[in-house]
């Protein structure tokens, strides 16, 4: 099943430029990793914002929170907010 | 999956009182069936108002939409909101 | 460029169940072309309601919107939200 | 009487990693006793989030109050939402 | 247990200003038998609407419920809240 | 004239359990005096939060105003809001 | 006392232009008296709508309902909101 | 003085496509007016809907009320807002 | 043309309450001075809060940024909301 | 493309003043090479308030959002605002 994610990501001021730096990166690879899986299917930059959508398919919300967990972002993701999508039957 | 669903529901003044009647009896009769398929678990009455908030189990938001929309007053209901629920690791 | 459109459409109570049915006909003609197009590119039904999510691609904000006047159900569209998508930098 | 009750929770970011382990020890807990009552029924996690939804059931929102005050994370609770459930008919 | 409620009410305009006097009368009525029974306890005007704000005592948001539903007025009532209320430990 | 009154209070995480305990302490003292005047008519508490709503009774704002702002717990006050009441005419 | 009070005004489309001109007319009238006896101070018009923005003076929230339910566009007002101000120290 | 100011225009169901039809020729035409008395700058169509943001100039709230009242679509604007601009200090 | 202004003003924790004062001193001087200059026409006390609302008038809205801006508390200024007047046609 | 952007932009309070005008040196100078490019055509600010709302021309919303991610002060902007504009038939 499919949900439409929002959230926004904002390291805390006190962390420092490198480890912010080595953050983004690990972000990235666990990324990479859930396309591989199946599970990220589409990320749009929210023009403007620190904030991004995206396109979620997992096979119920607690498989969902699992994966958006495991983002090394997740500890500075706020705002987050999840829509279940149903099939339009124009698209069965 | 379980979802947290609510709406409220109100059949139009030109209706008349006894097809009003026999609309509020279907209704029953088909919230019985999805209770004993298991996809409707719980309904509560929002207090003063002609709304409630239900308890609904179905494997993705495709079948909790035929669901909801198998509902003889689907065509007069309102303020539909469908929230997702994860399970919580206390309750795994 | 890439758009996130939701809208809710509801013909009027006095449109016969015919007409409604016709409309609902040229509807799914004139979205099938627009896939053809390229226009629509995914749509999906939100659980429970009358309403549709889509992301559409379009070169700029007025063609968007004369692709979606452009759709036979456009008079009896309401609450529309178009929303624009940046590219987000791991899919570049 | 029934509640749904709606909060997220999050410990300070000064309070050490092993001082927050313990406090959701005792959270786990005092959660524990309050299922055993018959206080806590359900909890479900909001996805993407720090949030839970429960139901809850208590004599009144003052003894209601006093439950949820008596959760170790309490101090740290916020958006605390509180809404009174009515039972449905086709439940009586 | 003490509910805070608030709702507007108002008659159709199809119906005649006698049926409407007729009504109010009835409403007047019941309002006076609800606080004998000590279920309403105070009632406020909005000012400059035809809104109020008032202070319920019931057992449970059940029996809430009946009692604004036995309101004649109850078919016209809209944008109703209930707001479950606790003791204060002043007052206790 | 009797105000409707709602505010969260919440003294700063850097004041000691001492000193807040003794702000607790002014506080009520405060409130009883305010009660003794008939200024403060109802104290109740949101369940699940540390705010309340309260009934007052002031011959205008300002002096609703002085009243609120004579509580030792007024620097930490916050989203406070006061509605004016109208008599209703069932209790004129 | 002094009120900030907010509403817009319309009569149904279904009153002929005469009538429309005899309430405008009537209104004047009344709101001509209103200022005389001092309880409508001063009354603006939001740019591009047909709503206003007054300040009125009464001695309490009743009075002030009994001045705002005199005006004959009462009936059709909506979106009434009372706000009641404060003396500001700077100026008593 | 600029303002920024939207609406959205929608002639009645009831009024026939000829008349309508005529209302936008005369719409138009009173646009084309103002455009050329340099009162209406720019207008922008908000993709999707029947709404409009416009860039207009005016010396004041009431002189921008009157250009607004003048279009013979007013009466049928709805959802109208008006934001007064500043001059930014890299445009003086 | 005149103006309704809020905004809720609250210098700094870290501030010196000898600073504060010196503080509110020039607030009311530079006050005092818009009002000898006609800027400031009246100001209210939003009861409860630290919040006030005020009557403005400038020529247009970048003079009245200027003298919004004058104010010595206008760093800690926060939720300023600017609200255009159109003069009503009963006070022409 | 248009877009009407807005934002608010705050330096943070331990920024020392020197370099807050260094920041607002480049801010500006970048602002004028965007006005050079065509990218950034008009810029108004919200009175009383430190935001901004501009008129910027993109090709899409990445290109947007790059020109608007090259400002000095973006890790400083918040509350960001992007509305897609559609030309209008008047102005085609």
């Amino acid at each position: 099943m499919e949900f439409l994610v929002r959230f926004e990501s904002m390291p805390p001021d006190s962390m420092g430029s490198q480890e912010r730096e080595h953050l983004r990166g690990q972000e990235r690879e666990r990324a990479t990793e859930l396309r591989a899986e199946g599970v990220l299917k589409r990320l749009w930059r929210v023009p403007g914002r620190r904030g991004v959508v995206g396109l979620w398919e997992a096979d119920d919300a607690t498989l969902l929170h699992d994966a958006l967990a495991s983002l090394p972002m997740f500890p500075w993701m706020h705002d987050v907010t999840v829509e279940p999508l149903a099939t339009h039957p124009q698209e069965r």
